[in-house]
């Protein structure tokens, strides 16, 4: 999908181990693909929480400097991409606040359905809201817990909540990681020697040579202090794994919810090749996510795979287009065609997902142009009918091609030959679903959390009182 | 005083004027010399609240396009330098909020002795805090009471706090000025045409061509909103205004406390010569501050004034001094002395102030050095004995020269060949204070509010528990 | 070749298009690959030249104010990284000065090998010189030359000089593009409507849709200007295209020296399996330049191309990698292993070349520890046994590995179970080299312009008598 | 003079001193006052020029760390404001190139006559120019000069040249101080212990402790090596010092042309008061460039001087105004007054000069509206009637108020209840000019230095052939 939903967040810990600050930078470098706006690290020494948090990516915000001053041998860090809250400087994660106890920082992935009721009902009996994130109401419900204990302070917090989220608590001597009943935002824990690491995804674990131990579990509560680790399941839970993270979102050498990344995206390739054939001459990925489904497609359908488009690698966030009169350059600044490879051609082009249409639309008039003599269209997952609200930043419901158009209108749309998505069926058995461990709301509206009335249009307006100006 | 107290902080605001924020930032322009750390100004039309906060001086943080983004009719700005609270961006003012009846943004110039006792006590109600800054509590307190008004629920948060504070509050539809009942700190109303100025001094009026009208009175709350202007007097007052607005912080050209500040340096000067009359030449001042009483010790003597010492005007806050192995240049990186005018002649060098004493030093070194047969210090003040606790950055009284050393010791460690303070009662003459109207509790340790004790060892240790490492 | 020859220079122009400026950074950006450090635009509105010059990456260099200020219908534009000369600003280009005919500026891509020799001669004559560029070289050539049209003087000014250089030249009104008398370096000829554009490759024209029209020829010299194209002939020229071009510089997307880069690429990989078969079970790259080589390899065995190494593409020249007394992380912040896939398996690996050894070294240890059973090395491209001088920033020979060790020798070195090169017949028959047209010097040492003695050595001395401190 | 004339430049030189960048330092701050637009130090080692130059003030271009790197115990540092070429970082200095003989820095405080013509001749022999500054020209010159000694090359370079320079050169090996033969700007050599210093003003001498030696005298040549210090005397001179150094630009704490600055604007202001009494009740400077001259009238006058006016010091040329519909703030942004003081009062303001007459006008209505009764201006030079070829930045004679219009015209414009300049005799006078050695052409159009044809029209357009956007 080069027409991309913005990725949500990632969140990374490290206890114990004398370089957990520059440890916790590796690890969100290797996890920058799930947020690119904001990246923050927290570490603590046992007497107090050092932070930093900027706007920008991971290798730009930190230097040598600011790691050495992180000091202590724990700490957590966060990449952001904003799903709830504005991209601000004061929204960007860990949010780190003082209570009655001390000091506490948290890493949130996810997004929780009912923010808006509880911060009404803490604003009601008189607190006060500086940022605009949902994680705020968390660490607002863990301060004015009656409970006495981290851990309990958290989970009677957690108690209010519902929603997605996988999250990372830091304080002057304990650790604490916690993952929402359903599970749906990965999280896993490893070692380094006799540390504790715990990370959104495998792939972080790998940089560092962290050992992979096991996920976190959908509503455990993990406390990580100098007596070592314990598990609490104050919840009760059901799996309902994110598949999104198994088709896009999880970078490719991760293993996540127990299954290896790339394989998956493959085998959703082969059974998309098995659902949908359609003779050509050539297998093509739209670079860099229809990749492994492409290899997938080509190896079942027996048909020769190609690169037959190239991706511009400098392509990022702050490219700025001039103000053309004549014509909008949009995936062409991305993308380019190997046109000897594709003149003449039927091409099969492979992407995992498309949301809106309008670059998928481009690319096929782009390979169109390079001059294939046929398209045909065949996307590695279903029609994405509906918004996702457990933390992904699907556009609304109007914006979704796929929420009011049927497969043949988006065909004529994208002015290809032919069009084919995964099956939902062909999806499930992609990714082993023996037991209905996972979340496809966004293709069935098989919401699994109840979601309040009218969310989308109250939350902003109540919300953002203050507009940051820069 | 070259080796300066750090000056605290300065407000200003308008109400009701289709260029609120660009005379915001006109007025903080005019204040700088109250604050020089960070600035910000907040704006409102109506619907919410705009800011914009950074760390540097007022001219450097904004330009026509931030300006142009604070819309509405009115504003609030802040210059700071931190006497609560580090030096960081978090700590910038005015300080903004979401509470229950929408936004709140407040400035405050002044310090809150009971600051540390208020927020344990709401840490342990379960709030949560930001910043280091005792502003917070003020929002906190705000948020959290059960009066319905704006007005109401400032007053009600205002009689649980104690110490110096000028305020400034602004929601979404009202801004509120409000003064501590001993009125420490200044805080004058002016009008332009039909839009209402607040300023923490005349200085700001002048430039923006605003009309003073009065001050605001100690222990008054001061409500402007669509209806105009009305005055509570919820509290009972006594004023205790900071002599040293009169000695060292507001500008020359400010009527502070109802008094002209260079006439009363001026007149402080007289005072001294009076007092302390010594046989020389010429009568030098420590530019800039110890001007306006070296004209006025100069008249009074009749001996000619002489700028015997030049500023270079280009030293700042960023002046780094290599650091060299055979000297340290202090001072001299300021001030250098005119030697033709001081060769051979007998000075009298008159100063506002002393706090640590090194730096007049090395003043009266240079002086030396430039020939001068006599040195007769003079200052316009008397001498320094122990901390302010209301918004004024002093050393602590061990760093106070005159905290623990006699006249006759600071002479010989100054090495001056005559030594003299103006007297407490040649001050207050010099004020015109019949009705006893100061605070001089720096001189006197005659303290009018309060302190709780042990406020300087704890304070910080409590509240700093995250550093924010840049 | 993930540990990679820097790439050299880009070059694009325009003229005849309101839009010159803009056109050239897109074009720029679709260059970005032939060089990172620094990037410039030079425009003319037939009056006066305007330029901006920066370090860093086109689109941060770039905005919208920037360009609009680079008016006039003509520009030139250069991505650098440097092959002579430090990495200064002074050194970015295009290079503008003034001379007696006007302004004039030139972006050069290439390298000229008796830059030392001309520079004394001009220093003796009295030149200064303020880059360590040799391009300065040429402008002073131009600027002392009797000749008096512009196109006169740069063909005097070029029959000094020696190597390899791809030159655009703009003055007020004139624009010139000159390719040396070999042709090392790509340079080709487009036109957007009635404009004219020059690129060094063809994806540029691509991005801004302009048609390709043909190569600017090795000796050729074309002035553009109001009255059109206008082609000189000046210099006996031999075709010496740089073979490394079509291995591993140029964007696969691109037609360079008249082929496609993909295609030949995939054709060095299947020449490449044709020559050095291996039973084993996956085909996988060296991300990204190993892929076209690796897919052509998997097709011409049969064996299944898979992506067994995942690519950061967050990866940039900023990354800071904390000083670690325990591991140096190096490749593993770029490249992460898909270990399901390798975990077992005979494995070859396909990379375009290899420079030093040290990054496939370590590459081959991680597939390795993913579990992969046997590891068989296949380079698309033979041995690099000497440095090139004409514009590809090789370390020196002591650093090639393949200078001083045989293949078998490597092969003990990167621990692999085989390692084999393609052959040069082999190359030479990938790139169809009928009429023996490419410099392959840095495989033969076959050098077609003979080098001055000690190059290497007193090139930096004498020209760095500047060092610039930032 | 608050509408002021630019400054020009500073220069300062250090040659045998282990911390020669650190000193350069701290003189180039204490030269701040004539030039703040860029600054910069090239220090040697004996064996490669170090520099760094850039826009801004001297502390905030230089750190530690930058400092640090300007090795050897030989530096020159230069502060620029622009009177030829534009303020661009090209035209930043000290000037730094490569030549036959090795490297070359030049600092330059003047301006050249004849730099159009000369810079037309070495263009048309084959020069090319890369900045805008009249100071290139020079380094050509000793570039292409056939002697052999660098003194004999500069010596033979400046026979070319006309106009006002007061240079440093530094090679790797050798520093040469040079002043024009009419000795325009100034230009003092001090030593520091064995240490040789060279400065635009004893300002900076005092700062780093060195002790005054002597001028260098017009037309001398003074080389500093190893061998120490030689003086050569090639030209014939004409004492013809700039006499605004001694009105305006130097700072009072210097010794200039022999003068202390200070005692010298006292001195005009007396001779003022003398040739111009008028009965008033207070005598106040305009600030700070008016106050000696105040003083001194206050004196002989026998009326009490007073600061009427009171200077904002956080002015700088960054303070952007914003762009106010109802009115334009100018002078009130940096000068406010002191009401209580002005009130019914007959005031007499003396300034330095009057330049456009805008600003004085201003400040005129700023005293009048705070009450003045009567006001006197009072000038303590006579009317500036044409512009300035010799390195000051005037502006055209059509901007001077007094180049068309009388004084009882100015008086007008401004204001004024009277207005009197000090006549040129009693300039004279207070130089104490018995010998004649002053330029006054800026008073009297008698320019000792021949001026070429169209100067103003044509310097520009024939050197600006390259716009640098930024």
């Amino acid at each position: 999908m080069t027409d991309k939903l913005r990725e949500e967040c990632g969140v990374f810990g490290v206890f114990g181990h004398p370089e957990a600050a520059n440890l916790t930078y590796l690890g969100l470098h290797a996890l920058q693909h799930r947020g690119q706006e904001s990246a923050g690290i927290v570490s603590s020494d046992g007497e107090v929480l050092r932070s930093h948090r900027q706007m920008g990516l991971v290798a730009d915000i930190f230097n040598e400097d600011i790691l050495a001053k992180l000091t202590g041998n724990r700490a957590i860090g966060h990449v952001r991409y904003s799903t709830t809250g504005s991209s601000l400087l004061k929204n960007a994660q860990p949010f780190v606040v003082s209570y009655a106890n001390g000091g506490i920082a948290v890493a949130h992935n996810g997004n929780l359905v009912n923010a808006r009721i509880i911060r009404e009902e803490l604003e009601n009996c008189g607190s006060i809201f500086q940022s605009t994130m949902d994680t705020e109401i968390v660490v607002h419900l863990i301060a004015s817990s009656q409970q006495v204990s981290l851990v309990n302070r958290i989970i009677d917090a957690l108690l209010n909540i519902k929603g997605a989220y996988s999250m990372l608590f830091l304080t002057e001597n304990e650790m604490v990681a916690v993952r929402d009943p359903h599970g749906f935002r990965p999280l896993v824990l490893g070692m380094l020697k006799d540390s504790y690491v715990v990370s959104s995804e495998t792939c972080a674990l790998d940089l560092i040579e962290a050992e992979y131990i096991r996920d976190v579990q959908p509503g455990e509560v993990v406390l990580i202090d100098k007596n070592g680790l314990t598990s609490y399941k104050p919840f009760r839970s059901v799996n309902k794994f994110c598949i999104f993270e198994l088709i896009y979102f999880s970078r490719p050498d991760s293993n996540t919810f127990g299954r290896n990344v790339y394989t998956t995206r493959k085998e959703m390739g082969r059974q998309l090749a098995k659902e949908s054939p359609v003779e050509a001459d050539i297998v093509i990925p739209v670079p860099d996510s229809g990749i492994p489904a492409a290899i997938g497609f080509a190896e079942e359908s027996g048909m020769p795979f190609e690169t037959g488009l190239i991706r511009n690698h400098y392509i990022g966030r702050t490219f700025i287009e001039p103000r053309q009169t004549i014509r909008h350059f949009g995936v062409k600044l991305k993308l380019n065609t190997v046109k000897d490879y594709l003149n003449g051609k039927r091409v099969i082009v492979v992407d995992d997902s498309i949301v809106r249409g309008t670059t998928s639309q481009k690319i096929i008039e782009m390979i169109r142009n390079a001059g294939a003599k046929e398209i045909h269209v065949r996307i590695s997952s279903p029609p994405i009918v509906c918004s996702c609200y457990y933390g992904i930043d699907t556009p609304t419901n109007t914006e979704l091609i796929a929420s009011s158009n049927s497969v043949s209108k988006i065909k004529k749309y994208l002015a290809a030959d032919s069009l084919k998505y995964l099956s939902i069926e062909g999806l499930r058995a992609s990714v082993n679903n023996n037991g209905n461990d996972f979340c496809d709301a966004c293709f069935t509206r098989d919401y699994p959390v109840e979601l309040p009335v009218d969310l989308d249009s109250r939350q902003l307006t109540l919300f953002e009182r203050e507009i940051i100006v820069t």
